[in-house]
């Protein structure tokens, strides 16, 4: 049964992502400013009445129980706060429990802020705090980096499927164009499949522009019930499907290195209740925190049959101004990934994107879009799916 | 509005709580399987549409996105799974994050589970570990720990209220003395009200007998739609109220070292939709991480007007047989605080009392019930409402 009341986002804030001077708070700040700012008719602060962080936390800052934090920046003192952290997957889970909440029907308006700080720190000890969210027992202590499971799965990938390493180049090459058309990117530089090829390798088969940076940002959400969404714009994003999965935490635990089966559960979910079927969706957001994952979205997904994906990539499908456009922000790869605000900025850009408010990027009369959030290598996913009111 | 469904727990399960030598996996699953073993008519493992982790996590095992490795040890593979971290209340904010999500309709069932490995790494480590959940910028970095933050207060609520050391003793006496009837308790061991003033000073009001312990441990529950319940239990309890508040992180930002805001902001929701009001209530599961934290709550909950909660210990109110049985349990002072645990071993409590089976420590024809849960020195609390179905 679909819930008696959907969630609608009604506003959306973001900061610039990249190597930025700002503190967590500063970026928390700015992120929420910008989403009250963008509410057509005025939300007041005093009518949040829950707030969620997203943030793998702590880096350089040390900044525990941080949710209360979040109140503290957000002018929302007293309110209910929490912190959800599913590693890179934090921002798409905060969403969803915020889905949920209202849902429930016990807030009326709610606020979810994803926030990473990254720069701050060492990389021996950045490397350290990014990497246990994979497995630590049995991959991370034996010297498996995150590239290094992504590599796997791409070698894997190209084995079973033929898969071209110009497929991987040519998603590196279109995301830094729809990079390019984004002012809070964090890469603002075209790059050719020549240089994505020519690139230092970091984990063969991917090298340095297969991979997605370290980043600092924060992107916020204000999110009301769908039945009072018309009082504060006539142009609500309605949230129609909120689904999760999760996944062995080590790769050698799984049934399968080319598709990750906690985005297939994830979508499941999400699509239960939804509206409309894959079919109907006309752009997405989805993880491509290294080339190869943005492949394997594309088929766990059912946007492309298992091994299609490449093919669908290279004949330019995906491109923005192709038939089903991916990642139009840029994605993890240009954009930028600070951990905590990633899945949170996907939902960003499906908010301008759906209310034709995206300027130089604009996809044409998009009304349908998806989100797709993933958590370390694949442990834990979240699927969002988005309707223009 | 109350909620068209409300949550029911029908399941309980609870580890030793103390230094153990189990692996923060080990602990996971034999509180899940405690708790599944606990439900009367069997729910069957693929029934749980979704799963809840309290932690705060890493310690020595360095286990992150450490919800999926839930799933794994449940045995509940690819359902969502979340991790919510509010510091020490972590366990009451995923309790509540789950009694939303049976609200919402989207779960049947769904699994809380609250864990801390704390004694495999070295003091100096867990110092700052558990340090950050305060105010780092300018408590924790000038020197300010957790035992000082609350000897502020402690010292502060006898210059106000006259309040005697003596009743922060009896705090301690009380919660040991109900500590010797738990087996899961990590101090099977009675103390006099001499012993703890004679103790040494750990944070001047507060000596060694003031603070609570570092525990190792885990805590599991298990909800389902208060409509389905009588499926699995002829007694299943009821969760009539979820609430949470926030506060300033950093002392000396907050109004008052007298009282917690965020746990008066968290009752308050709690209580909203209940179908009973703070007099009915008949026992209480409270945050008492020090002495003088249980007497703030007694107060802040409005249990004792402002600074009557010290006569009400003295006189025996708050003991297990008094007219308002106050940490059955031992509390976090005598049963243990594993961080993430505590708040979903608090509603674990409840659940054998109102079922009547809470043995040597049963507190007679105990229908209604509340649970306190603390995050850090007070930024963020829940309270949650419990009642015999």
């Amino acid at each position: 049964m679909p819930p008696s009341e959907r969630a609608a986002l009604i506003g959306a804030g973001h900061t610039r992502f990249g190597v930025l001077p700002d503190a967590p708070r500063t970026l928390i700040r700015e992120a929420v400013d910008s989403a009250f700012a963008s509410v057509d008719r005025g939300l007041e602060r005093s009518q949040v009445g829950e707030a969620f962080l997203a943030t793998l936390g702590f880096s350089g800052w040390q900044l525990g129980n941080s949710a209360a934090l979040l109140a503290e920046e957000a002018g929302i003192p007293g309110v209910p706060v929490v912190r959800i952290e599913n590693a890179c997957a934090s921002g798409g889970s905060a969403l969803r429990a915020a889905v949920r909440t209202i849902e429930s029907g016990s807030q009326e308006a709610v606020l979810v802020v994803g926030v990473e700080k990254m720069t701050d720190v060492s990389s021996r000890r950045r490397r350290y705090w990014l990497g246990v969210s994979g497995d630590t027992e049995w991959e991370r202590l034996a010297g498996l980096t995150f590239a290094g499971v992504y590599a796997l799965m791409a070698a894997r990938h190209m084995h079973d499927y033929g898969t071209p390493i110009e497929a991987l180049a040519q998603v590196a090459v279109k995301n830094h164009a729809n990079g390019l058309l984004n002012p809070n990117a964090q890469f603002r530089k075209a790059v050719r499949v020549e240089d994505v090829l020519a690139a230092p390798r970091v984990a063969d088969p991917l090298g340095l522009y297969d991979c997605c940076p370290v980043s600092d940002g924060a992107s916020a959400l204000l999110l009301v019930a769908e039945s009072v969404a018309r009082r504060y714009t006539d142009t609500p994003v309605r949230v129609v499907g909120a689904g999760a999965g999760s996944d062995h935490l080590a790769v050698h635990d799984r049934e399968s290195l080319t598709s990750l089966h906690a985005t297939q559960r994830a979508a499941a979910e999400a699509f239960r209740h939804a509206p409309f079927d894959r079919s109907k969706v006309q752009f997405a957001e989805v993880h491509d925190c290294f080339t190869i994952a943005e492949i394997l979205a594309l088929e766990d997904l059912g946007f492309a049959a298992p091994g299609e994906a490449a093919q669908m990539t290279l004949e330019g499908a995906t491109a923005r101004s192709g038939r089903f456009p991916v990642n139009p922000d840029g994605g993890l790869k240009s954009k930028g990934h600070p951990i905590g605000a990633t899945g949170v900025s996907q939902a960003y850009e499906i908010f301008l994107q759906l209310r034709g408010a995206a300027g130089a990027r604009q996809i044409p009369q998009a009304e349908r879009a998806l989100a797709h959030n993933v958590g370390g290598s694949g442990a834990t996913a979240t699927v969002a799916l988005f309707e223009r009111a």
